[in-house]
This record gives structure tokens, sequence and C-alpha cells, in this order.
């Protein structure tokens, strides 16, 4: 995607340390509390073009990565983080082609990196029972181009059909995932995948020992910690925030017993 | 792919808490300390199936994720962990259709995650001036059926002349990192990614202040920890054992400066 | 300590998940944000004892720890973090008794807690050559009632004269802990530790390789990170915040080379 | 303490990376992989004092540290180790002259550490019901010349009459704390700290709602992670070992609820 920026198109703007997303559009502005950026100026350029805010600092326009598309998610419930998302695509090596079930779409952050990496071959189906979250999921595939190949379907995992031995990967989000632990080994092909993003210690328990008694192999439970460093000429450190927890993940492969 | 094993095809054996690669072959045997297993009863059954070591201890058959093909790289160097894999592929959207160029092959693990997620609309091409490491790079790539997507260069990348704003992402993983950044960065489209994995504080600073030497934006140092949890009835902790280090990675995007 | 509170006394307040460090008066008030509370109603009173505040809060007295101290110093630099604390003095057995050298008191945060320990037999002696300093490290030993076991000597390490062959341990807090490496040596006795906290990576290698010229043994960096834990019934898990940096620390022992 | 090595000294011999705890006997020798040392080449000299092994390796001797004793406590449990040991001392404030109640000395290694720290003045009482942990708590304290300061009861300490109101911190290393909770309070004088050191998420929840429902105040669930950092010129960074988990402490201080 080289070509030059055009009226319509998602961008991430850096200023200083941090990040907007907006839609271009002819004589809009971007405000900010370091001053203000006209869409104009974006329009035609490149990606990577410098800029200037209207008080005078150095900004840049980029198209967003589909980690600026999580970040930048519309929410209303907590979303899955870069760090989680991050194993979560590559311990079951979701890519182009693979379909993927998803159960607790919330604000769709996760959906949306899901599909991202499945297009454009795969699909992911994703459902949600709340209403407002499968609405808000949707409005967030769109925003990111994604919907082609995504389907939110608004219903109670548990009272669905879902196709049986048809998915490579299942991925859970909502906060008791043992309670369907069982349903999403139906649905998954022999050797697939499932993966928990999990809160607290007494969840992770739960869940982990339901996939032991669903005869789930290679259980594998885990949390990422990631730091910051801050570099400078001769003061090179860590840097001194750091988020301590979001959650656990928690992987497994279904077996044939 | 959830069809049956058959001859030729690569396998993971888990059993308890190791993992063994094998190619199937008729007749053979996978050796173990805890009893051997009949290659015989793998081929013909689904992934997932569940077998028993010689000496009775439980085990199972998959298919290899990429994961595990970079955990079992024959290997000659210290490879990239699974957590730096993560991060590089979510991080910079690695999909089908990138181009991605690395410098420095090593022993071809990390050269195998990005031809895994490229494909198969996408292309890597990987420069090593070492030739026994371009050609066991090679020979890992085969190995992972990978090698339709890859272009191993044996080629100094100083002194070669890969394509100007072609790439998406341009990966490095050598010792000195901050040799390659201004060729990488004619190498990349406006707006593209580079992204380095670095072992020490001081080739970290090094690089980092390279990159902002050449006008990179977003540059981002970090590194990342991850803890396994033991998960048992009432007893549920984190594991004792864990890695301390691994290496930095840096990130950074290119401007039109 | 197990007597009642009476004026005069410090007192540390708990309200919440904050800590208020007074000083009992007739007739006074703590003021906080979540209502104010009269001295008189802890006057009296036992360490432990229950409070309310104004707007009905439920509030606790106790007697400040040593860590409640170095964490309500008055302050005008960094101060060392009691996980740093903890570190120092357990790793060199800081006790009754000790004779520690401090460079560098700062603001008097880990003197009083150096002084704390070596009391009442021991005696730290703390050089700072900011007059401004010296005398806030004296107002907050002064406050901590451990003045008469500590001395604060308002001058360059650089061009003192301290004691040869005489301290047990020596504390360094300056940006540029190795040019006090060697003269360091000369006040500790045969065997005696030096510990260092370093907040950059650079300044850790200098002061790490100037440890090693002046062959010091046993020398050993590292860092420290904690996290704390929210309990709740059946959702207990790690907090989401967490410092990611303070510093690095350096130890080491003469020898006699 | 900067006298001469005598014999029957305890001394820490440092070789390469590796300690050893020795009794300085005439004309014995302590054999290591890296070669010999004679004892006589290190009674008479001072602390610090470099020897080599008979195999050409440096090595020096120290008298240990309290850290020293505790890793090289002769055990038959877990120990607490390092990381705890320096926050339960830190956090509480235990020195000399405080009154520490202990439940559950297993090896004798934190009963050590709490011993080392309230003399001259102060004293241990720890409670152990297995008459082999006691016999060894008492010759691990007896080998740091600690036995004066300290009481190792063989008993079940929810059998015992301890003294009330009297001890400043009571310390608790047993499976179940949560049982102790209510008879540690009584024990403790108004404001004293409890800390207990707990392996598993399971069991850091019941203790802590146990000390919830008896109405401590402050309290507070932690974890420490450390690492060490290799450093060397030019290529400073983490070491690549690092423990993943030994155990969670908690924190409370006694009310007069």
């Amino acid at each position: 995607m080289p070509e030059s920026f055009k009226v319509g198109d998602i961008v991430i703007v850096q200023i200083i340390k941090k990040r907007f997303l907006i839609r271009l559009q002819e004589n809009h502005q971007l405000h900010t509390n370091k001053g203000y950026i006209n869409h104009n100026e974006i329009i035609g350029k490149p990606p990577g073009v410098k800029l200037q805010t209207s008080r005078g600092f150095p900004a840049w326009a980029f198209r967003p990565s589909i980690r600026d598309f999580i970040m930048k998610t519309t929410r209303k419930t907590n979303i899955i983080y870069p760090k989680e998302a991050s194993f979560i695509i590559f311990y079951t090596g979701i890519k182009s082609g693979y379909k993927v079930l998803e159960v607790g779409s919330g604000s769709g952050s996760l959906t949306a990196t899901l599909t991202y990496f499945v297009s454009p071959e795969g699909k992911v189906i994703s459902y949600e029972k709340r209403s407002e979250f499968a609405r808000l999921a949707r409005e967030n595939l769109e925003r990111a181009n994604l919907s082609d190949y995504a389907e939110i379907r608004e219903e109670d995992f548990l009272d669905a059909n879902p196709e049986s031995n048809f998915y490579d990967v299942g991925v859970v989000d909502i906060p008791t995932p043992w309670e369907v632990v069982s349903k999403i080994k139906d649905c998954l092909v022999n050797g697939g995948f499932i993966v928990s993003f999990i809160p607290t210690a007494g969840q992770l328990e739960k869940t982990y020992l339901e996939l032991e008694k669903n005869n789930f192999a290679q259980i594998e439970a885990l949390e990422i910690l990631y730091r910051n460093w801050k570099v400078e000429k001769d003061a090179t450190r860590p840097e001194f925030e750091m988020i301590g927890h979001t959650g656990f993940l928690v992987f497994a492969r279904k077996t044939t017993e």
C-alpha cells in the first residue's frame, strides 16, 4: 500500500507520544492539545509524511497497523492488549485461509485482529449475545475495512448451532470460559487450537481443569509482561511506567479422545 | 488441514512435557527416554490422535504449528524466541501479501516465521553472507514446506543491490544493526516498518540513535517477559522456571524525510 | 512500642488506599479528600485504633514503619524505593552495631533507613555536598527520631578525609558512582560491602567495570520488580498498575588485593 | 568484624560463581570441581583474602553474610528466598529489640534471618511441630551463632499457649496460614505486623480473606521478581536465567477492632 493518502482513508497521526486515528475529509481538522492539523495537508501525501501542528509540534501520518486499530477501537469493555493478541496469532499460527471461531466479540478489537490475519482466504465467525456489543464490533470491523471476512452472530453461543469439526482455532473471551470448552471442542477440527483470555487466577484454574476434563492436550497457561525502554545517549533505561496485568492466556489442542 | 497423517508428513509428537518433530516413514520408530513410538501408529490417523509409548506413557501427534517449527529449527545460532516472533508479526502486521526483507537469516527460524505469515501472496527475501547458515536456513524452510515464498540470498547485505522502495517490513537480526539502518530505509516503502532483535543494552542504544538519525518515526524499544503457570486444583501458581532474557526489540516506521 | 499515642507522636493514618504521616497536636485536624479526622480522636488511643473521617470513611492510625518514613520523606530528588532498600539491608546484613558510609544523602530517605537498622549500637556517616539536601536530610532524620545515630557531612566526598578501614558497608547514590569506588574501598574494612543504586544501563556498566578494576569480588548486578496482587473472593489477580523501573543495584565485597 | 580468620570460624569461599560455606579446621581441605583449597591458607588471613585452588582458579574468603547463611542452610524443605526475606525485614522494620513470633520454623533459614536482625536486644520464638525440622532449625541457628536470641518450640502452634499482646511481628510459613491468623492476632501488640509466605494463588486468597475477617488493616499482597544482569564492556544485558516464582507475600497490621 505505498500509494498516497486520499479522502476517506483511515490514517494514524503521531504527535509526540500520542496517536490519533482519523478518517480523511476535505477541509477538516484534527484538534489536539498540541495544536491542530489540517486533513488537507495529509491528502495526496505519501505515508510517513512529516507534518507540523498549528503550535509547531512535529507530527507524522501513517496507514494504521492492525495494532493501531485495536488500540484505537471504540470500546465499551476491556480490550485484548497487543501483547496477548501477538501470542494468540503466533502460537496458533492464524494466517490467510484459517477458519476461526470467536466466543465473545466484545468491542470487536480481537475480532478485527483475527480477521486481519485470516483474510483474504479465511473467515472469522464471532458470537456475541449482547446486541450493543454486536453492533459495536461490526462498526469497528467496518472501520478497519475487514467486514468481508467476518460474521458477527448476535446469539448466545451456548444456544447456537455452530459448524462442527470445522474451525482451525477457537478463541474465547467471556467471563466463564469453562462453560463453552466442551461445545468449542465439537466445533474444532482434530488438532485444532483453543485459546482463552482470562483475567483472574480462579478463572484460569477452572478453565484449565475443564480443558483437561475434555481431553485437550498441550494445555499451556501463561502471562506476558512487557516493558518499554527509554533510549537516550548514555542514559538508556527501562521506562518507569509499565502495565502490571491484563490477563492470562491458556492454549490447548483438540485430541481425538 | 483436518485430513489424516500420511507418509512424508512432518508431525509433532507430544510426550509429557517434551515435543518431537519427525517426518513420518513406514516402519520407523521415534525413540525417547520415555520409550518409543512406531510411526505406523500415526500414519493414517487424524491429528490429535492419542498414542502410547512402549513404556506406557501417553503421547499425542499433531501437525506442527509455526511455533513448533521455530522451536525445533536445526540451529547453529541463537534463535528468535516465540515471544519476540509474536510481537514482530503482530506489531508490523505481517500477513499474506506482504513483502518482507530480512537481514541475517541465521538458522532460518525467523525466516520461516515471516514466510509462513506472508504466504501465499507475499514473499520474503533474506540476506545471509555465511554460506553454512544460508544452506541451513534453506533446509529449515524446505522442511517447513515454505521454500516457495522465500529466497535466501547468500550475500553481504551491505554489498548487495536490493530492491528500493519495495518492502513493507525490514527485519534485522545481526550483531551490528545500526550499520544497515540507512540501507534498509532505502528498501522500504513509505511508512514501512523496520524491526531489530538486539541482545544487549549498548547495541540497543546504538541502533535506536541510528534510527533517529535516519528520521524514522514511532521508534519504540521494548523487552518481553513471559511466565508459564502451573495449574492444579487449589494449587495454581507461576512456574518456578522462567527465561530472564532473550533480547530487546526496537520498532520504527519510515518517514518521507 | 505498644503504648498509646500522645501529643508529638508521628502517626501514619490509613484512609482507603492512602497513607498520611502526621505529628499529633491537640485540636488539629488532618484534612483529606475523604473528609477530615481530629487529632484528638487519636491522642490517648492505642496503635491500630479504628477511626472514621468526617465523610464516613474508615481509617486507622499506626506508628509509622521505616518503610512509611521513606515513602513519606519530604523530597527534592528521586528516593530509593522500598524494594531497593529491602535488598540493600538484607544483602549486606546491616544491623545494630554496623558502621555505614553513605555517599549522596539526597533527601535522606535511604539515610534514615540505614540509620534505623544500625541503631542503637552503630552509626551512619553520610556525605552530601549540596547544602539544601544536607539540610533536608537532617530534617527527615529528625522527624524519624534517628538523628542520634547519623551524621550528615556537608562536603564533597571526593574532597573529604573519611575514616580508613572503618566502615562495614559503603552505600552510593550519586550519578557518577564509578568516581568514588576507589576511595570507598579505602574506607571499608576487609570483606566490607559496597552497594550502588544506579538508574541507567550505561552507568551500571561503568560502575561494574570500576569495581572489577579495584579488585572487588562477588560483584553482582540486579534489578527488582514487584507487583501487588488484588485479592477478592474468586477474583484474585495481579494489580493492573506496576512500576516498571526505579534503578539497578550493584553489590560487591572488598578484597585485600 | 575486621579481624583475621581463626580456627572454628565459619567462612564463605567464593570460587568463580559458586559459594562454599565451611568451618575452618587445621589441615583440612575444601574440595570442589575447580580444585581444592587448604583451610590453612585462610587461617590467620583477613576477610577478602585472595586464594587459588589447586587447579589454579581464583578464590576469595569472606565472613558469611546472613544471606549466605540462608542460601547455605541445610534444608529439608523449600526455603524462603533472599528476595522475600529482604521484604519481610524491611516492610515490618524488624531490628534489634523486636520480639518476633514465627509459625513454622522449617529448616530454620528464615528463623536465622529474623534472629540475626532482632539481636542483640530482641528475641525470636518459633513454633515447629515436626521434631526433625525443629532439630534442623536449631542446628542451623547454632551454625550461624544465633542460638542465644531464638527459641524453637517443638509444638503445634494451634495447641500452644503463646504470649498474648507481646510480639511486634508474626511470621507465618506453613501450608495453611489462614488457620493461624486469629491466634497470631492475639499474640501481637496493637499495630503489630503479620506476614505470610504463600506459594499458590488459592492459599493467598484464603489467607487474605481471613485477615480481612480478623479486622487486620493495611493488608497487602505482592510478589517479587528479580533478575541478575551480566555486565561486560559493550555487552551489558540481563542474565538468561531467572527464577519465575518462589511465593507470594501478604502483609497486614493488627487493629484494635
